[in-house]
């Protein structure tokens, strides 16, 4: 599989989609498992080899995932795996495993399919910005697709059957992330999260389940996935993230009014360590970055692209840096290089 | 008394002298009392203005105080006051007396003398850099000559009397500032302190006893002032003062050899912060700006001179900064003109 492609970009769909830039992007997962084998966990890796072996060509065809790229787990390195789960394409359980388990991504890496996660299939659909519908229909097409060649574990009373119960029934999990700076700036996001959690829907940070919210990132999704119709859930999740976009729109614009000097001083607190640090942890440039966003979207920042910005939130992560400077780093090299990235980027634009 | 001559720049003798630029400034103290009226602390506020007011005359005509400005300390504001303590002339607890104690300053801030502090005359001659020797050959020429108008309190068993045991003998305190900064960096001053307590010198921050050491900067000085000879005294304190002098070179040498990039980072986030933050505490812009003049002391910062550093240091105190603002400001207020300040002067400089 050619990954060069990909890690010298954010992805294809990143920057776009209604609710920008508050809204990043919008993911929409189908759990679904072979009606005739154990479960990935409960398989032995021959078994999950040999569902690999098969899953492989039948990816490779779907029209849906065309041009595609697909690769099991024993061709990639540590690091390659790595790099996806920085791109959020697959998930750090994923990447941790090796043989018996492959990824096939459309190389617009709008729809990527996880072979042997938790589940067999774990199939998802990305989007920038607030895209749930597409992507619903997207990975909709896609699973439609795969079930002529696949026998779904289902039963009418279940719904589809899952490794873990949390996903039975629908098997979808559908989640937006947002970037919720003003908020956090402005202390109001305490009472926001718990809002959104009385209604059913999760919080999460920016790597899921169990992460805190660096970078201010948040990521909302739905907890329930059995009783409830797709259509009903993906609305619910719309709506609060609509209402979101618009919380934290309002929380901005109270902070340029009455809170100005905060608003310059943390953005440019940021963009003075961003260009003059020589080391830099990932948790330190992700909180930094995410405050020069801020200061973007506010236009107090006008010497820096949010588009830069936004590459630097990628390119900085351990395994793509490691990447581009083409050999493995200590963390505390890693911490240099990225601090050097970071400077040389924001230091070309300005003098640029 | 008019203040806007000294307040528009660092003291006359700044910034040169032996040690220079680890070594800041010397100072040497001399306490001596009037044998014919109480200490001020009994005196009452009427004695006490009758004694300013027969100071005043005497130490206007002082040969080796000329020229010299002389201010009662009712004609002086809170503010011009605060303004004297953090040029270091006066005490913290000297600014704060009002009616009955006065200064007299010769304008080279050389020379400075503080009238019903603890004691009826606080005798100090201030140099920059090392130069104990002719601070003390200065405070004692003064001494002498004032000698001859006013008769003070002196038995031959303890050498001068004073408002405090402390201080009775010669009534000499001498000190040393330090701006240790690679020894700080390098974790090493606390084995350093320990030794020079043990050798009976007292270790104190940049406002004397009791202050932390803000901004790296130590304040060496003797402890005893009874049964030693001044110039003994002197010796110990010039000797320490070379050895820690030395000491931090080394430090700095061995920070550029084994830890640049600590070095460069810790330099890098000073510059950073300061050139583009517009909320700065006191205590925060000393700690940053003690940065920057080590970055620009082991040349790693060639855009800052160190002069503009030690100005800032200087005017980006409180009462110095509401002097420039023209105005009397909350901390808050003043938190927001001092990064102004400090990002003008950094950002002018670095386009000029």
């Amino acid at each position: 599989m050619s990954l060069s492609d990909l890690i010298v970009k954010p992805h294809a769909w990143y920057g776009s989609g209604a609710g920008c830039p508050i809204a990043l992007s919008s993911r929409v997962r189908l759990a679904r498992n072979r009606s005739d084998c154990s479960f990935p966990r409960r398989a032995g890796e021959e078994e999950c080899e040999r569902i690999w072996n098969e899953a492989e060509p039948i990816l490779r065809e779907l029209a849906s995932l065309k041009p595609a790229e697909t690769a099991g787990y024993a061709e990639l390195t540590e690091q390659e795996r790595l790099m996806l789960f920085e791109r959020h394409l697959i998930s750090r359980e994923h990447a941790a495993q090796a043989r018996g388990s492959g990824v096939a991504i459309r190389t617009d890496e709008a729809v990527v399919i996880m072979v042997n996660e938790e589940d067999h299939f774990r199939l998802q659909a990305f989007g920038g910005g607030l895209c749930l519908r597409e992507s619903w229909a997207r990975v909709d097409s896609v699973e439609r697709e795969l079930e002529r060649a696949v026998s779904f574990a289902f039963t009418p009373r279940w719904g589809y059957l899952t490794a873990c119960p949390s996903n039975v029934g629908t098997g979808m999990r559908a989640s937006v992330m947002l970037h919720l700076a003003g908020l956090v700036l402005m202390e109001e996001m305490g009472p926001v999260i718990n809002g959104i959690q009385k209604i059913g829907l999760a919080v999460r940070g920016v790597w899921g389940e169990g992460t805190e919210a660096s970078g201010n990132m948040f990521q909302i999704s739905n907890q329930m996935t059995l009783g409830e119709r797709e259509e009903e859930i993906l609305a619910l999740l719309e709506q609060v993230a609509l209402e979101l976009v618009d919380h934290e729109r309002n929380a901005r614009k109270r902070l340029l009014e009455s809170r100005k000097t905060v608003l310059q001083d943390h953005v440019g607190r940021a963009y003075g360590i961003l260009s003059h640090a020589h080391i830099l942890s990932s948790k330190e440039a992700l909180d930094l970055l995410s405050a020069l966003r801020l200061g973007i979207d506010a236009g107090i920042l006008p010497d820096v692209e949010r588009k830069q910005v936004d590459e630097l939130l990628l390119l900085s992560q351990p395994a793509h840096l490691q990447w581009r400077e083409g050999r493995i780093l200590s963390p505390a090299a890693r911490d240099v290089a990225r601090a050097r990235l970071i400077r040389n980027e924001l230091f070309s634009k300005r003098s640029g």
